[in-house]
């Protein structure tokens, strides 16, 4: 293999078969190829894009570059949810318990928080105890004992990825949807599912802000899932405003539970009763999406999904007490009202700008290296439409340090647009399914 | 200087100021820099272009890496000439003593064989004992002694070009008429020259084939070298056939003392004359192309030039009596006559298969550790436009090892295209000047 040759092709838009996308992934993961030569093909691709068949092999060789796990043995359909990554999104903690109950396998492998999005991983870990680095034979039996587990990726899962994505990073070479899909698809069909859900945010706080951009990508993911014999859907969901009342470690776990408890914000309820009962249906628990979306009430009123994730924290070694005791999480010291200058209507969020205020708050990392902030973050009052008065509180902030609090703050007040009128239109929580089998279409 | 935003805004079609590109290009001589991050932005460049002054901002960067030439203490005007590379083309061995003779100080600083092109310094190194690897006193000594002297890149000189070109090598970032600009004139411009004649060719057997984007280059080359303050003109000169009767070393040395002792083909003739009277003009020996014309014929005539190619073999090095008998110049034990299959005329000539069918006999490098055979080559006996009968020589190919003479024999058959038609157009040597001060174009 040339791999002057390959980078020249893709250069020029041409199109790398099957084996040579294998080789070259498998020879660079080796560390046979530099990274100079990995960068400036990673860049090609940026630049020219792929072919969808090429997509799926550059995805099958990261899949395959480390362990994909065979959960054949343990009874019953696996189905996970992937999340592109929003402002207060906490609907995995929700739904990987509440799909549990309904009987599914769900062997989740979450990230950490990326730019001036949350992550999974950190909400857990906000949970005193709760363990998220479990060895893959413990993830297993964790599965295996509750029908869940929540864990972050290890050495073991697409090493390829895992190197790749490194590079990428200090590369400029993140930006690319053939590379974007690859990534999450390699990971996630490493562990050993047979369907997977999709939420594809868009909208001012999600990474593609162009719900077209957000539809591309959604479709390169169901394709692509699909080549390799997974039912996969996507759903776009509207991430113009955060997710909930809460953005913020320890504040999203008390908001998940108040969701598996029955209450909870209607936005996070509605967006986690459409995850699972996608869930449910993709899982062959249930015939129609309606009949899940029962399924998932039910299981939420009977007190057995949040019974699951009781269950999946003390199998983590986390406190469960804080399920029934929300004031055993971390809390901040302090807290700063932002209200509105004029009255009005909220007409639109800058919702990345409300996610950055978070990481700056310290409920994210704005280096690698940075430590979270469990306790601090923000919560919401008003949503997108909602009337507002002078001085009415939009947000309130929940900090610790006080050097950051100012720089937050002036984020929040210029993210809110206040305007005489209500917004004619506000778009729908979830704008557009994709891949849908044919008879729910 | 954050590195992954300079790689962004490129990608992003975005523009670099002077000061970035002069900090990324020294940090990266530094070593401050990793390759994987300069490929992707090499990359970048390639697809995205550079605007002129981001190309002048790179020259700049990469001439003052090294060593910039100062012989502001030899009395008269500096020119020196370059070609983009070509088969046959010996100009540089006629016109550097050339222009010498009449006056002009050439301080030629020149390359080696580079793909089926052919190069000064391995043309120069086929005269016994000729040393092309002055330092950089020595260069100075010579230019002073006899007005003119030819060596290769030394490490003082554009160490930056040398660090990237080697990375562009490997990594598919060759071709961009941006990054090919600013290596040939932070080169050039390290010579310490007051104008620079360009000799930029076109056709099949240039890098460049197509003649719009060969003016392209032409136009950059220019604009950049006026932009540091230099007089350039560039000549668009025609590489559809080979220049001359000869391809190969030192039958390409013969080949210009024919033409510096008033005889040799009538291309080469023509166009040395086209190029030295350039550099006479802007030498400001002659006050127009015409007058530079007759001075260049009146050297040629008076044994002037031939003479001055005489000292400065002698002063490098090399052995002087090869000018009086080229049968002293390494000459190939066999020869190998390719003869036209049909009646007819040459309608065409792949001449960039005729240049590889030169390196493969050894007259170049097909990797950059090959040994150069001085002595092999071609000889052409028919041009573009000339009637040909069946079984009539077109091609003599000088060889020394058997083994690789059929490899050459094949490809330099397929390079003639014989036609019964003679063809109605045949570009002219000098296809376009580019640059002309007003006063004569």
């Amino acid at each position: 293999m040339r791999v002057v040759e390959l980078i020249r092709r893709k250069r020029d838009s041409g199109e790398l078969s099957r084996q040579e996308i294998l080789e070259l992934i498998a020879a660079y993961t080796r560390g046979e190829i530099p990274d100079y030569q990995m960068s400036a093909w990673l860049m090609a691709v940026v630049l020219r894009g792929m072919t969808h068949a090429e997509i799926s092999a550059l995805t099958e060789a990261m899949l395959h570059s480390g362990e994909v796990l065979d959960l054949s043995d343990l009874p019953g359909r696996k189905v996970d949810k992937h999340s592109t990554g929003g402002v207060g999104d906490k609907t995995s903690l929700v739904i990987a318990p509440l799909a549990a109950a309904g009987g599914i396998l769900v062997p989740m492998i979450s990230g950490r928080g990326l730019g001036h999005t949350g992550g999974t991983l950190d909400k857990l870990e906000s949970i005193p105890g709760f363990n998220v680095n479990l060895s893959l034979a413990e993830f297993r039996r964790v599965l295996d004992t509750c029908g869940c587990a929540m864990i972050g990726q290890t050495a073991e899962i697409a090493p390829a990825d895992r190197k790749i994505y490194a590079l990428r990073d200090v590369t400029g070479t993140v930006e690319s949807q053939a590379l974007i899909c690859a990534s999450i698809m390699s990971k996630k069909l490493a562990e050993g599912i047979d369907a997977l859900v999709l939420d594809v945010k868009t909208g001012s706080g999600a990474f593609l802000k162009n719900i077209e951009e957000a539809a591309d990508l959604a479709k390169l993911m169901v394709e692509t899932g699909q080549r390799m014999g997974k039912e996969v859907v996507a759903l776009l969901t509207d991430m113009n405003q955060p997710l909930g009342r809460m953005a913020g470690n320890a504040m999203e776990v008390a908001e998940a539970v108040e969701v598996l408890s029955g209450g909870g914000p209607a936005d996070v309820r509605e967006l986690c009763l459409h995850l699972a009962s996608w869930m449910f249906y993709l899982g062959r628990r249930v015939k129609s999406l309606d009949e899940g979306k029962q399924f998932a009430v039910g299981l939420i009123a009977s007190g057995q999904a949040r019974q699951k994730f009781r269950e999946i924290v003390r199998l983590q070694g986390g406190d469960e007490a804080v399920i029934d005791d929300p004031g055993l999480l971390p809390h901040a010291r302090q807290t700063l009202g932002v209200a509105s200058a004029s009255d009005g209507y909220v007409a639109g969020i800058d919702c990345e700008q409300l996610g950055w205020a978070s990481v700056i708050l310290g409920a994210g990392r704005e280096r690698k290296e940075d430590a979270i902030d469990p306790a601090v973050g923000l919560e919401f009052h008003k949503r997108a439409g909602d009337a507002v008065r002078r001085g009415e509180l939009l947000c309130t902030l929940h900090y610790n340090q006080a050097a950051r609090v100012e720089q937050a703050r002036r984020l929040v007040e210029r993210a809110y647009r206040i305007e005489p009128q209500k917004p004619a239109f506000l778009p729908p929580l979830v704008q557009r399914v994709i891949g849908t089998p044919t008879e729910l279409s």
